[in-house]
């Protein structure tokens, strides 16, 4: 079933320790439907500028991702500009032009307006808001934030957190959100007090933890929480991405599926991990616009070796 | 079949959120060997003063421990003293006397010679390597160290380190022995070059992840790294020990099975994870002294529910 995800659009200009690369696209809602596009039908709502080209839009189209959502404005696009020089695991964050994205109002074509999925990927939690109020009848949504928004538009982020279903927050932003470092009551708190009914904590090289509430999966009170694994590498090339491409796996994966069980949630962060895997062997995007579903498959299983007895 | 650990029998005096204890029996040894002892006969070689009474001892042989090899010398007992009052993933020590343990030199009964698993817990690596020329025909080496052995020691540490089979460290451990940050290029530097056939690195409140050359099983290639989880905990008591409880669950594990199989390897770090979470749920040894098989079962269910796909 179809997922809209709604988020940024952008060019990015990354240094890594293996390489420079200059405006590459890239942003939030890039990454993720790329990478749910090897599950489900993908839907984007975005804004870009007059450098977003016809070649740059058929990096998406030829994954079959809807993209007439994608408003073209006049000036730029996003643009991002950073480094993971010193710290593989946390972006030096050079420059942030927003550009078109300054200005950017949300609008949802009618062909969208059946999607039954729908990704709030990390922007402006007004914007998020506005954006899943015009779209009341979706059977689930998911969203994703930062620092940044639990800082400084605190208010604005509670109110989208009500609406969500499942948050995907990495350890710093649940500690950040909670005011507590106890990743467990950290969860407990923010289920129980903010809205999300599952919660996801990501926890970069060393996997992710699902945390459920009772109110998550119909008929079944199993709610302890799930641990997948990370892919162990020798070799990140460029960790951009990474992120939105485990909530593209992941979200992806239970859009693909019937009804929302605990099975499905756990091997949907199996998926996570597997896209995100593979996000951060290239720079930017090249990695997600070509993965076989063999290769899926291949690095599925390999999850499982590396984290199932026998 | 036995386990023979060289280390420290110890009084810690302990400060966490949830209290204080004062000198309360610790020790690596003492923590590995309960740990262990609930899968394998267990010897302990270490040194104590006149402060350990036979109440202290009887802690160690109601769980079936082979004590005769705990020297008791004129003076006082290692006494470690510290507070997780700031992180509870970091000690901060407030005082160390080695005091007997200062002047510690293992000597082996005769009874302890058919030891055919060695445990060389965190010691100067000096005595480590002593008790390990002193057993030459053991079937297994598995050893533990710390920041200040590879910092201050190294070359001592190195000498050690070419005689183990496995070694257990943490992820600040490793990229300090190897100079690598990288777990997985850290992992095969130290397995190529320093001479340990596995590694077990630990990533706390993460699990961790095992690492195999191609020398550690007999008759198979099967070296893909291992990931286990660790028990997602809403409140840590004492984390004092969680190491060697881990430790002695793993080691325990392999020394009660025939033969060390991937399998075997596995199933042990769930183990080690699995008496670790047990450690940290009361002060110093308390949870550690009375364990039921059963709740050992059932843990070990846990970790298996909260990690594996159905």
């Amino acid at each position: 079933m179809s997922i809209l995800v709604v988020g940024s659009v952008a060019f990015d200009t990354i240094e890594t320790p293996h390489g420079k690369r200059e405006r590459c696209l890239g942003g939030a809602a890039t990454h993720f439907a790329l990478a749910a596009s090897y599950f489900t039908p993908v839907r984007v709502i975005g804004v870009v500028g007059e450098d977003f080209t016809p070649e740059h839009e058929a990096i998406l189209t030829r994954r079959g991702i809807d993209t007439r959502g994608i408003e073209h404005a006049k000036g730029q696009s996003f643009h991002w500009s950073g480094d993971y020089l010193n710290d593989l695991n946390s972006a030096n964050t050079r420059a942030t032009d927003l550009n078109v994205f300054a200005t950017f109002e949300p609008k949802i074509p009618e062909a969208y307006r059946d999607s039954e999925y729908l990704f709030l990927a990390n922007i402006d939690p007004v914007l998020q808001l506005r954006v899943r109020q015009q779209m009341p009848k979706v059977k689930m949504v998911c969203g994703d934030t930062m620092n940044y928004w639990i800082a400084d538009h605190n208010e604005n982020l509670r109110a989208v957190l009500k609406e969500l279903d499942v948050l995907l927050i990495n350890d710093g932003e649940a500690a950040m959100l909670s005011g507590i470092r106890n990743t467990v009551r950290a969860a407990a708190f923010i289920m129980q007090e903010l809205g999300p009914k599952a919660l996801v904590i990501k926890h970069g090289e060393y996997g992710a933890t699902g945390f459920f509430s009772d109110r998550i999966f119909a008929g079944t009170k199993d709610v302890n929480p799930f641990r997948a694994p990370a892919l162990p590498l020798a070799e990140v090339i460029d960790p951009t991405g990474a992120g939105d491409s485990f909530a593209g796996g992941f979200y992806g994966y239970i859009a693909s599926q019937p009804v929302l069980t605990p099975a499905v949630f756990r091997t949907a962060m199996f998926y996570g991990g597997v896209m995100g895997s593979f996000a951060v062997e290239r720079f930017g995007t090249e990695r997600l616009q070509n993965v076989s579903q063999q290769e899926i498959d291949a690095r599925f299983n390999l999850f499982r070796e590396i984290s199932h007895l026998a």
